[in-house]
This record gives structure tokens, C-alpha cells and sequence, in this order.
């Protein structure tokens, strides 16, 4: 149902993460997602299997998360409307924009909206607010189709943010020597501590050359406190 | 599924038009039906059943039908964020307005389709247009709720149009009459031209009092012709 969402909107491009019951899946089930495709075959099998949120968009540049809820962290949201705009804009301008979904019921859990650059929501009713995978992505898919029709993108800055592998490793790097500090104080508030940090780096809107540069930084003031 | 979407868009008026399994459903179905609807139950158990689509837009003063095809009639036809916005504003004028679906697969027919007042319809990809019921409600929900959110109605004009079921009593009035008259040539093409007819005057925008003028013209002509 999501691929045959996406075709009627004329997105290809699919990647999936650690699917629950693994990929290919099992051929009963997987005859049953290409009757639920109904056409939009060429879609699920190109699609393309990560284990992780990071594998999948290491070579993005812009990601949006989508979410119903309301979450506590700091982080960009956008109406469905912007947050299209916004992702078009950058494609315009030559970047490459991923928009992550999450699984049938859960949702995004919080340290995958971490990785995303700013939240993409709907306006829904507060009282009946599930709505299902598919039907998120065919509601997105309609805003983009409905864009490329209408509306010119704007053009963006030409500084190219970094790629997604290029922030997430620095991530690593600077949350790693945080760690070795005991900057987190009890480990169990490092995921937490981890997510406000990761929010104010994307807030940033960080080149390749700014992380190179926030990367020497860290990597000086941790010289200074092991001079080898 | 319909329900459910309805539900995530603050829709609650559903009306059903001559269901193919009957309502309520054999139970069987039923339940499949409320485990679908998930917390929209109540959508489901108000909803209103009708034997025709006259019936069930009687009480309107503006009905738009969705289509995903392109049709042969000379109708209006609104993009889903403009005619969302036509219909909001006829509402907020104090207009009832409806908007008819068509059954899975088939869609709506154009008989159905000359009840109209305008065609509603979505941008989408030309190489993979099928979108089903539910799907459809959802993207006419999302366009309503959304509008609701961020824009203001127009206002639209004092007069209100006539209820549908003064304009389709009109209409088989006309019809009626002009069959005597063998205005229609062959039998088979009574459909065809009974369609043109109601298209032409769907776009009068017709009052009840233009609607009494109209049927007062008809019956004077009449008169003429049989003078009992």
C-alpha cells in the first residue's frame, strides 16, 4: 500500500529499514504486498534494505521525520505543506532529501527523530489522530505531486548542507568523547542528553566544512586533555 | 477505512448510497467493518442509508462528485484544494454540501455524475491513478481539515441555490415532458442528451425561485401543446 501510495504520486525511490519480518519477505507475504502495490511492482522491488535510520539517509542531505504526535524535543516542525516546500527547494537545488516514516503503530521512537532534521506533521483532528503508515505516505505524496504541479521551488543557499553520514559520524565522534568525560553523568540520561545535542547541531544547518571544522575543534580540546 | 478517514479529518455526516452487502451488514462483515473503522464507530452507526443518489443529496444545495478519470461532460471541474474551498464557503454561507464518492473500482458513473453541481478531483501521477475509496475520502478529509485550519471561506452570494431535490424534480419533470415529445430521437440516446441537459443547467446556479420560473415556463409550453 505504501509503494502503490507512492506511484499514484509518482515517487520511486523506497528504502527500507530492518523490516520486521525480514526482505525479501517470505513468498506468501510477498505476493500479498505485490497484489496490495497493484502495479506499483517496479517500486518494491527497488527498493533498497538498510539495517539502520543512519545507513538509509547517510547520503542525504536534508531529512524530514514524520510524526501525528507532538514531541517534546526542540526541533523544526513543519506542516505537511512547508515541509514539502521546504524539501522540494533543496532538490532544486541539486540536494538530495529523504523523508522518514515510521512502523504501522509505533511510529518514529524519538531516537530517529533525533537523526532528522526537522519533524513533518499533519493537521488532524486531536481526538482521532491515528493515521496509518500508507495513509501518511500517500498524504505526503499528495502534497509532493500536488507542489510539483503548482507551485515553483524556491531556490535554496548554495552552500550544500553536509551529507547525513558526514553529521551522524561527528555525532558519534563528539557524543563518544563526551562519554569517555563522563559528560552524561549517569549513562542512563545519555540518550536524552544525546537527542538535545544532535537537535542543536541540525538547527545549525551544518556544511561538510563546518563539521570539519566543529570535527578539529573537539578533536584539539580532546589533544589538550591527552597529550599523547 | 472510509469511516476512519472521516474520523482523522473531523468528518461526520456519512451517507450510503444503495450498499452492494445491504446495512448493516451481515454481522461478519459488520465487525470487519468496525475493527476497520478503529474508534470511528460512531461514524458508522450514524451513518444514513439511501436507495438512490437523488435521495441521499436531496437536502443539499451543492454536491461535488470526485473523479480520478477525466470525463467527457462540459462540467466545472475543481482541483481538490479549490473545490474543498468552493464548498467550504458555500457552507459557511449557510449552504448544505455534499461530496459524492464512487463505489471501488468502478467509480461513479455519469449518471451520477450529472446529479453534480462540479467535478472534484485530484493531481496525480497520469501512469498510476487508482486510487481507492477510502484513499479518496482521506485526501478530500485532509483538504477540508487543512482549509479549516489556515484559510478563510469566501463569502459567496445571499441567494441560496435550490435544494437538489427541487432541481432533480425539475429535471425529470423536463425529461418526462420532452420524451412525450420524442425530443430525444431514439430511446438510447434519452441518457446521453438527458445528461447535456442537466450539465447545462447545474451551471445556471439555479434558485428555487429560478427553478419555479423555469418548471412555470415548462408547464406553460405544455399547456399549449395539450390544450385539455
Amino acid at each position: 500500500m505504501v509503494a502503490r501510495a507512492m506511484g499514484n504520486f509518482a515517487l520511486r525511490d523506497l528504502r527500507l529499514v530492518a523490516p520486521r519480518d525480514g526482505w525479501p519477505q517470505k513468498k506468501k507475504i510477498k505476493k500479498g504486498a505485490m497484489q496490495a502495490a497493484s502495479g506499483a511492482t517496479e517500486i518494491l522491488s527497488g527498493a533498497r534494505l538498510f539495517p539502520t535510520v543512519e545507513e538509509a539517509a547517510a547520503d542525504l542531505h536534508f531529512v524530514l521525520a514524520t510524526t501525528a504526535r507532538q514531541r517534546e524535543m526542540v526541533k523544526t516542525v513543519h506542516l505537511a505543506e512547508d515541509g514539502v516546500f521546504a524539501a522540494r527547494s533543496r532538490m532544486a537545488s541539486g540536494q538530495k532529501v529523504g523523508i522518514l516514516f515510521g512502523p504501522e503503530r509505533t511510529g518514529l521512537d524519538n531516537d530517529d527523530i533525533s537523526l532528522a532534521d526537522a519533524i513533518l506533521t499533519f493537521p488532524v483532528n486531536p481526538a482521532f489522530s491515528s493515521v496509518n503508515l500508507a495513509q501518511a505516505v500517500l498524504l505526503v505524496g499528495y502534497e509532493w505531486f500536488k507542489q510539483g504541479e503548482q507551485r515553483s521551488p524556491m531556490a535554496v543557499g548554495e552552500a550544500l548542507p553536509a551529507k547525513r553520514e558526514t553529521l551522524f559520524a561527528f555525532f558519534a565522534y563528539l557524543e563518544d568523547e563526551l562519554g569517555k568525560l563522563r559528560y552524561f553523568g549517569d549513562e542512563d540520561k545519555r540518550a536524552i542528553i544525546s537527542r538535545n545535542l544532535r537537535n542543536i547541531l541540525h538547527r545549525m544547518e551544518l556544511s561538510e566544512q563546518d563539521v570539519r571544522s566543529l570535527r578539529g575543534a573537539v578533536r584539539a580540546l580532546v589533544r589538550r586533555r591527552d597529550p599523547a
